[in-house]
């Protein structure tokens, strides 16, 4: 199945930019009359016909809208420290989309040693990597943000942190957190994760952290590096909240190998 | 901590091969009498004292040893197929040995891509990634060899593989195959996981690894690359038996943000 992207939905049709449109015109053949399926990184998979396939801007008419589709139980926003190498950044919001992910926020701390990010480069990747892995929602990247107005701006219900430096908070691993809250009935829907930059955080960012209402998790004795520290965090909500116990329904199972 | 990587240990003295001991010497201006702490990719942490630094070989003397210095508390075996992309084999090598990974084995398929993998170029990536999470383990990363005969040879005492047809099989999870080993007291120490290519096993792969005892498992909801599978395995492993529950001990923290 292809998944193409359309960057605008108007009077029921779906416009594809001109990158797409050449892939679907150049490369596959496609032609006037053909059925696609689009997404618009919304969430819904919308079942199209073709109507013109000028490789400039190809023009769909959307027949039926599957609203959903391919989405996870849960929402969850990573607040990620940029990498000093951008690559290892561009490779986290690849995995992350891969796994499942809503927002990716970017935050600047005071050991970052990047500060600049170009985030219309990483929701290229992240349209891309959707398509990939059949998921109509795409995530958002807000531009950079200062962890300070993160702080102030994050509203999830459920709001962790993991960090290196050893102090006297317990520390529980992400998994036991989300059991916890299913347990106690308190299962926020919304889950903010805060990993900091290679550096990690300064202890007075800790505390705003903290005082923020972020609650300390550990990641295991493995020490990771920033974007597998984050990736790891989404591994352990998807493999907590998605990934699910033995009377798993193997009919939804569309993972591995492409 | 700075880690460095011996290729030889004889007479009670690590040699570090040239592009070690130029690092060593060059940009960080080690002198004889110096104090470095060096892995030869066993699992021992050596704590040497330099005699010699010449920039083509540096000699250390080897004062103490730690055995299973970062090791994880699990036996685990990674047949992945490699990828058609290899730089995404090669994230996946990193990734791996920062979380805890024994063996990767490059494993060819009916549908593999690629048939030819530069597995000295793998092992140096695990060199360096061992030495940048502090893991004084490098895992082994064999030659190429084709499946049935790593059907023939795998000797883990728990043998699992992630693919996508859709069969009658019950499909678990592998944290749940884990809690069921734990449960049932049977909990073999060896873990091996099989990920296919691309373009999944051939019907006649999976039923081969099945009569050889793999036991077929699911990875979730989300369709995953081959290099995100085998790393989704990994993490599930790790969160399971490395990242334990609440009463985990924090002054082991040695995670994040390198």
């Amino acid at each position: 199945m292809e998944l193409f992207y359309a960057h605008k939905i108007a009077d029921g049709r779906a416009f594809l930019d001109s990158e797409e449109s050449a892939h679907l015109v150049k490369v596959l053949r496609h032609k006037a009359g053909d059925s696609i399926s689009v997404i618009d990184g919304s969430g819904a998979l919308m079942s199209c016909v073709l109507e013109e396939v000028s490789p400039r801007e190809a023009v769909a008419r959307i027949d039926s809208v599957s609203e959903g589709w391919g989405a996870h139980p849960y929402h969850l926003q990573m607040a990620v420290c940029p990498t000093k190498n951008i690559d290892r950044y561009e490779w986290f919001v690849e995995k992350a989309v891969e796994l499942g992910v809503d927002e990716i926020v970017p935050v600047v701390c005071d050991h970052s040693e990047r500060r600049v990010v170009r985030t219309d480069r990483l929701g290229r990747i992240a349209i891309s990597a959707a398509k990939q892995s059949l998921k109509a929602a795409v995530p958002v990247i807000p531009d950079v943000v200062p962890l300070k107005d993160f702080l102030a701006s994050c509203t999830c219900g459920l709001r962790l942190i993991a960090y290196c430096a050893e102090d006297v908070k317990e520390r529980v691993s992400i998994a036991e957190v989300l059991h916890r809250a299913s347990a106690s009935g308190l299962n926020p829907a919304r889950i903010s994760i805060l990993i900091g930059p290679e550096g990690d955080f300064s202890p007075e960012e800790v505390r705003a952290a903290l005082d923020a209402g972020f609650m300390p998790v550990h990641l295991g004795p493995s020490r990771l590096r920033t974007e597998t520290a984050a990736l790891t965090a989404v591994e352990a909500v998807y493999l907590s909240r998605a990934c699910g116990g033995p009377a798993y329904d193997s009919s939804n199972l569309q993972h591995l190998n492409h």
